[in-house]
């Protein structure tokens, strides 16, 4: 019955069991971990995750938490694992709200220049912390426009870059601010944290991701953006910098094939799909689905179960 | 030296002029004129449209007006003109909000399903008017979302549509509402008004259009929208259940190379670009532009001076 499956499907998954952990695990060691619907849900861990990563540590394996949630900063993360009840340092964590400041900085974006930010905190403290000075994010979500004759809505002829992200305060001012800045200004870049259409913004229900700003921007502007979080690889460069691990002895760990899976898979990472998140088996099984980790599970804490009862 | 710029561009715009007006005006039963740009921008007539306007009624042509600004009803429309010193009547008038009530009517959409509007107060007029429900529009604008644990964001599972069009009062929470609506509740339609970039809400400038707010549902629920304003052909239909004449003695005047001219073209339509609204003349001889009306101008009001300088 096996056989016949696999012959009729050339790439598939493996779940993974207590037979086949022992020869990943001992492969692997760089674990990367996405964040939203595989640590936690909103405000609440996922169940089993303190223990897996108290073992992981425990076992010599480097972790590292790549996520595409721009709305905190890396402190800001730190400060949520703390909260949780996990110790987990800045160095640690790459969120797409670094990697934006990052791209600016690796390219030689300007001091002189203003970044917009349709966005939250997250992406103006990372800005701030590689010395670039941010408008908009939050203290624009309470402005609104007044679409009266003679009147001109005016923008800062200095900005840059327009970086966009989850942002829970957008409104038409913002639209329209960053929408001139990417029309108007000669050369002015338009940066994506991320893509991600729906996140867990709760334990509850999902939310519009990043996705749905981006768009919106790109449906004004009719421009597509750089985008620096998954699947991007920008991210890995900086990991690979600081972690010197070769990407084959890396296992990318996330909820999402479109994001996390392929951003392992372009590193030429190994891939765990976690079903704790966005994606159901369905998703996976789906025929239309092109993007095939390389094991999955329901949650990471199988990780430390499976470990436990392997032979 | 106009002969050889004829034989390197095989498909070319003609410049409106006193020695070519006579033949068109002359085929022309009715003239269709898109408004943003064309008759007002913001709330500020366009030099000579009153005098055009009168002089081709004078002549029996029959005037409509096809919008696919949805923030306005049919009747808000007509009280708009009036307020500009122009009159014309409900029945001249074809608004994608008008379009957005037409489509859900034709189709069969049952009275007891209701309709959450991202958008203004436009499309819940039509909806009132055409007798269905409409939730959301400029109500929602003021809501504001909990992202907390155990908060269910709730939804109406009667909703069987989203309309969405231009909405100056966007925000996270129409965004989820209706992203919620779209993938949650089976077989929920969403329809877009338009898909315009930008739009002249103001005189001094141009603003997101609905392509902004339509495009942040596609971000987030990765669906595509059923669109019943121009370029879209719904309208057309029922123009020509109305007015009685073919579309060969149509000539439709827009600003828009992708939804004016091509709803023109569409139709089978003759096409006059005016150069008052968001295309400029750059924009037409761009070698990338692949719709070429028939004809262009600077300004509706050329059709007035031309007829009294022709020969």
């Amino acid at each position: 019955m096996e056989q016949n499956a696999s012959t009729t499907t050339t790439v598939t998954a493996t779940a993974l069991s207590p037979q086949n952990i022992k020869p990943l695990f001992k492969s692997i060691q760089a674990f990367l971990f996405d964040c939203d619907g595989v640590i936690w849900k909103g405000d609440k861990l996922i169940e089993g995750v303190p223990k897996t990563l108290e073992m992981l540590r425990s076992q010599g394996k480097k972790l590292i938490f790549v996520t595409n949630n721009s709305t905190k900063s890396r402190k800001q993360y730190a400060n949520k694992f703390l909260q949780l009840g996990l110790t987990v340092t800045e160095d640690e964590i790459f969120s797409s709200s670094f990697a934006a400041a990052m791209y600016l900085k690796i390219n030689g974006f300007p001091q002189d220049k203003k970044v917009y930010v349709i966005g939250e905190e997250g992406i103006l403290e990372e800005l701030a912390l590689a010395g670039y000075t941010g408008l908009g994010g939050p203290e624009d979500g309470k402005k609104s426009v007044q679409l009266k004759p003679n009147c001109l809505f005016d923008h800062d002829k200095s900005v840059g870059a327009v970086v966009v992200g989850l942002d829970q305060y957008i409104n038409y001012y913002k639209l329209q601010y960053g929408t001139l800045c990417i029309r108007e200004n000669p050369g002015c870049l338009f940066i994506a944290t991320n893509r991600d259409a729906v996140g867990h913004m709760t334990d509850l229900q999902e939310w519009p991701g990043a996705g749905c700003m981006v768009a919106a921007i790109c449906g004004t502007t009719q421009k597509e953006p750089i985008v620096v979080g998954k699947p991007s690889t920008f991210m890995m460069d900086f990991l690979l910098k600081k972690f010197q691990v070769d990407t084959s002895k890396m296992c990318m760990v996330g909820d999402r094939l479109d994001t996390d899976i392929l951003f392992g898979q372009n590193a030429g990472c190994k891939t765990l799909l976690v079903l704790s998140g966005v994606t159901t088996l369905s998703d996976l099984e789906d025929p239309s689905n092109t993007i095939h980790p390389d094991y999955y599970t329901s949650k990471v804490a199988d990780v430390f179960e499976f470990l436990e009862q392997c032979p």
